[in-house]
């Protein structure tokens, strides 16, 4: 499962060409796509979006990474900062954590009331519904990490200067509340898994793997038809489509 | 059913100072109400909004009347160009002309696909049923003009200088094509009226029992309990909650 | 001076008719047109405003009354927020209140620092300037009102229920703060009048004629040519064009 | 002149820190900075702009990318759709091109009348001058690069398949036009520079050296005092402050 430098290098870059292959066509076609990249602290989002948007066309893709709601917000319908943003024909949009934040860090953590945590869970599935019948394509990606690799990067995160404004006050609870958050998370994919909207899982802890893995698969999804790429090479140890099996048959972190 | 225009500036008077003190009893709960107004082109919308607002919070009340979707929002989510304006805690958003264009104009005019318009009245349902669950109070009033009013009034307002501004090139449309809106309008009716997302029928060629019945129609709704206002004055051959036999029985235009 | 309410309605229903006609040239030629609204508390603005709005065409003409700043927009350019709104091609923008707040309320009350304060006076009229090059058309309208008129409105406003969301905290420093008030808006018109950005001054104790000069000058400013309205009938006694001497020679309350 | 990989990216690494805790510090501070990216087609914005931001903090950095304006844009106040980004309290937004457009290739490819092209140099002074007197650091960097190292960059461009989205249209022109390219640079540069909004000039035919320099500048610049930098390795013959002499004593690409 190890791969050198270099071939992944090498692999990165014909995927990437492929990424922009396919997004000349859905700009030519004026599709319209949405990914939502979610996963606990640390399992690499920002990494996995940089790698899939660094050559994309920047009027065409945006990445959305929305601040604390203000006590406004707060007030208004759950999903309408969200849906603010939502791709118009030949965009792709990312939303680096989304509204699937209300079936995570709300639940264990107790910052909304059970009452919306349950209207969230019972919503979304015909809301994202109403999305792809409206011809959005959602791409949701679970980024699956082990507790002790998480472990390992909060602590380089707190000794590397560079990551100065990647810490949190929360980073201390993602350990401490490691059940929790695997509770919040099995229940989150059961309930919103779909046909039309299903999860995709990518184990984490390698994460060179992980990004190709993140990036075949997108590669597939966008892509009428791409010859340059062999999605069969996507690796079904790290990436797969989420089933209630692979919550106890230890594919994924417990 | 006439009624003098002294009696109707006192009623009007009393109505419109019980909408003040029922918005200061929202605001103070943080209720969010939002109202719809629809109807035919000359049913009274702008008149009766006016009356509505004119004494209401201005920082607390929007009266919202979008222009035509530009190309992007044309290949947007429909309903994402109206979710911008939702009501937060305390405010009241007052649609004229709202999504319902997709079942109304829309529908007559051809200005949508038939997909577009299945999409919309197969949607709508749950739409709304997830605004209400997210403690939105949705009223939606249709204004039932005449045949022959309407003929009146679109002529009445060639004539008049000030209602240059009102005039548009579709009024030819709305007498010729009456009976298109009609079957639209019972179509959209029967299929979007429900429990948690009921319709107003109001009968408006007399506009003044008209606009007096939007008001008390909105102070029973709006109020907790008004002692001010008496709510059973409320003309149920004027007002009332749409079911379909109101259709075939002459409470409503044909 | 009086003016009896029939003649009153017959020419305002003139000027509403001229303005109409000239906003549909506006339109036609794609000017763009500001009016500012300022005055003491109760001098008038929402009432002169609805009535110049009133026949207006709803989608050329839009009224900007801003809510108090976030925190924030607090710590942004002065102007930024304000700016947002100027209008476009073919475009009304009407504001009730403006960025004159800081040389107003916020010098009498204390609400911004004394270098704020300095900053905005200074930079206001570089500032009209570059909008006046950009072409847009500038109308600034002081409402001006007596000390005694004031206290008669602010009791009336008071006892009357349907101008509940009218009436504020600050209310009671208008009258306390009488020559305070006085005292800023001398500063403000003196620093803040221009040829391109000139002031024009409207006596308003008695409504019905300040607002028929209000609409008298509008016509005059707007319309190139406009054959339906004389406009030599401002009363120069109730509306003229601001000058120096005006403060001191009694057409100004003290 | 030329740098090792290694040495480069050790200093960039220490540069990189740098800035983070400059901004870390910025942000405690509340201060408010404007970075301006311009500089001809190829110049190494986007590659400047990438590692400047890198890591910094996400919901206090914003990169603003205007699209080409729509046609109501173009009608409004030429600066107001760049207003509506400027940082507020604590937030550096960098602009990738800016109001300079109008000065540069707007000029060279006669995308605005002549007037239009005259107002804005005229007032971009007094403009500037507003943001800085409301406390908005501006730093306005100018990336000058040669014919020969635009026409090897353009034609790298054109080969590499990741670059597809960073070709445009305009492209042939950058060479074709070199010299209209270089009078427009040349008076922008002469009018628009001040003491308060000056002008850095950075040589970026070497891009390492050009990256280096850019940075050492900001860190220069932000940081109250940062012990970390020796700001005096910013290199003269890379990167020095606008002065006229500059345009014809070889420092500047012809």
């Amino acid at each position: 499962m190890a791969i050198s430098k270099k071939a992944y290098k090498a692999e990165l870059h014909t995927l990437q060409i492929a990424l922009v292959e396919s997004q000349a066509r859905l700009i030519a076609q004026g599709r319209k796509v949405l990914i939502l990249f979610e996963g606990r602290d640390t399992a690499g989002k920002d990494g996995s979006i940089k790698r899939v948007t660094e050559y994309m066309a920047p009027r065409h893709t945006r990445v959305i990474s929305l601040p604390k709601p203000s006590d406004r917000e707060l007030s208004q319908w759950y999903f309408q900062r969200y849906v603010a943003h939502l791709p118009a024909a030949g965009e792709i949009v990312i939303f680096n954590r989304s509204w699937y934040n209300r079936a995570g860090v709300e639940v264990v953590m107790g910052f909304s009331s059970l009452e919306e945590q349950s209207d969230f869970i019972r919503d979304v599935p015909a809301f994202e519904a109403m999305l792809t019948e409206a011809g959005i394509v959602p791409i949701k990606i679970w980024l699956d990490i082990s507790k002790e690799e998480q472990a390992r990067r909060l602590e380089a995160r707190v000794e590397d200067p560079l990551k100065h404004f990647k810490t949190s006050p929360l980073d201390g609870e993602a350990q401490k509340r490691w059940h929790a958050y695997t509770e919040a998370r099995d229940s989150m994919l059961l309930r919103s898994h779909s046909t039309h909207a299903p999860w995709l899982i990518v184990a984490t802890d390698n994460k060179k793997q992980a990004r190709l893995n993140v990036m075949r698969h997108l590669v597939e999804r966008l892509a009428v038809r791409n010859l340059s790429v062999d999605t069969r090479a996507i690796d079904p140890d790290i990436a797969f489509m989420f089933e209630p099996e692979a919550l106890i048959d230890g594919r994924m972190a417990r």
